[in-house]
């Protein structure tokens, strides 16, 4: 079985731990079933010189066993060395919380991208340690930045999003949030592929706006899934995300923040299935198939089942389909 | 007084330190009395996209308080978790000691150097922070690089100084030195006017031919001296380098590993006093003024006195001059 995830951080990768668990998928063992991850990279950034990219390393360490478990992103037992010296230079920001271990990653990456290789080389070259299980793409090698435009003292101005959602923890209202440089970019090799030949497209409870919206942002990358059986999990679990702060980005963009209206927000093109929470049970979307489940990710077994729900969801909609 | 040392690493931070001392020079206080430091460069490695000055920074952290006493080069209270991981990632160069505290040094020059600012910008910069006492001038902001001919099995071949210092300890015997890019390099801004302007110019222990030999190969860095009152204080003693693998380096340019040979291969020209240790009372070479006393810098006070003797060696032959 071939299935297509395109993911964020932290609940996209939790998600697609609980799909590997459920497709019996272990690194390093052959297995019927493959996953391409379609990794947002728009929130990457440049720190010190040095290119980061919090989403893909957030799905490659959990995937691949190097995760800080208890705050979900960035490395296990990890130290902040270069980081306190780099303040000690007066070097800013101070708001990004670079890790020892983590800024070997980086300088890997930046290292190859400065000799020329494009980023998805890059990620396949850092997830040969790894091993994640998983083949994870960026969603494209060209620079999309996503940018958050925000009013303070009646001026307008544009942050990066890391800027915003780290520094200012989205606390400052957004007026518009922009995939800088989404309409020129092409999609990364082998994403399109992967969805054409997909058994399934199952979107995580990632955000809906700067992580999935991110990677629907490149051209052609939403056409294709709209050929495709696309199956959703909720990332709102009654009026609130279940983790994040994506309530700030969906009232950036004028949705409200509820199960309901993120399937409308996709829409019946985009989106075939659509899994809310026991919550919102009877929450409904013209055209799109809406079954109620838990949806938390509480643990391994829960996180498993869900992403089990989503298949079997997506396989019978396809079967369906014909 | 101003003084003018041109300097190595190791040999070169601890003789400075001395000299500091000597003159009362405490950072942050008002002195009448100034160092310029013309640092060499032709060590420098680009390694892992990071560019790292060895001999600079060994003098920046030695006179700032950053060094590791011990080992007389890199940051004190060091970590490496960024070279661990790096390996991991099966990253090369395994044998450069690439610490963390350091690295970020290396990153917040790299950064610098790729905004385009030149080398000699950004050791002033980095010296804002370690406040070293001195005037910290790299010998150019134009890249020489050190490279060492050695034959292997009947073929020949050019390594990086670092990798034939580091790696291989040395022990290839080298045919010859090569500062790559000297001819053409231009002293750093700042170098010739100091030398112009300098009251005495002291050459510490530092290596004769990779330190600062490798200084003296920058166009007009030697023809500048010529016209100083220079006092050299010699890295032989007996007939074995006081530190460091200099009698490596001398043996492939064809100079006797002694006081005397050295002295010869600076030069008259260049040279006008030289300090040799009381092992080698009695050594002379010609047009040299060669005074013998201790020069085992066996800790802060002897090492001042050595500096202390320099110095009046050469405001002795000034004051003889004229």
């Amino acid at each position: 079985m071939r299935i297509v995830v395109p993911a964020g951080g932290i609940g996209g990768a939790r998600f697609l731990r609980g799909l590997k668990a459920t497709l019996g998928i272990v690194a390093g063992q052959d297995s019927d079933s493959t996953i391409t991850v379609i990794g947002n990279t728009g929130d990457d950034i440049t720190l010190f010189g040095l290119r980061v990219c919090p989403d893909l390393d957030t799905v490659m360490y959990t995937l691949g066993g190097g995760i800080n478990e208890d705050q979900g992103w960035g490395r296990d037992d990890e130290s902040f060395t270069v980081k306190e010296e780099l303040l000690a230079y007066g070097m800013q920001p101070d708001w990004f919380g670079l890790g020892d271990r983590d800024v070997a990653t980086h300088i890997v990456r930046s290292q190859m991208l400065a000799a020329g290789y494009p980023l998805s080389a890059v990620t396949e070259a850092l997830c040969d340690r790894w091993r994640p299980g998983v083949r994870l793409i960026p969603m494209t090698d060209d620079q999309v930045e996503t940018h958050v435009v925000v009013e303070e003292g009646g001026k307008r101005r544009a942050l990066h999003f890391q800027e915003w959602w780290i520094r200012h923890r989205a606390a400052l209202p957004a007026l518009s949030i922009v995939g800088v440089g989404a309409d020129e970019a092409r999609p990364a090799p082998g994403v399109l592929e992967a969805i054409r030949e997909a058994d399934a497209v199952l979107l995580p409870p990632s955000n809906p706006v700067v992580s999935i919206g991110s990677i629907l942002g490149v051209a052609g990358i939403r056409e294709a899934l709209e050929q495709a059986v696309v199956v959703g999990v909720s990332p709102i679990i009654g009026d609130a995300p279940v983790r994040g702060m994506a309530d700030a980005c969906l009232t950036a963009i004028g949705v409200e923040t509820s199960a309901r209206a993120v399937a409308e927000h996709y829409g019946p093109r985009l989106l075939d299935g659509w899994l809310v929470d026991e919550a919102d049970a009877g929450a409904e979307a013209d055209g799109i198939e809406v079954v109620s489940r838990p949806l938390y990710m509480s643990g391994p077994k829960a996180t498993a089942d869900i992403a089990r729900a989503a298949l079997d969801l997506a396989l019978d909609l396809k079967e369906r389909r014909g």
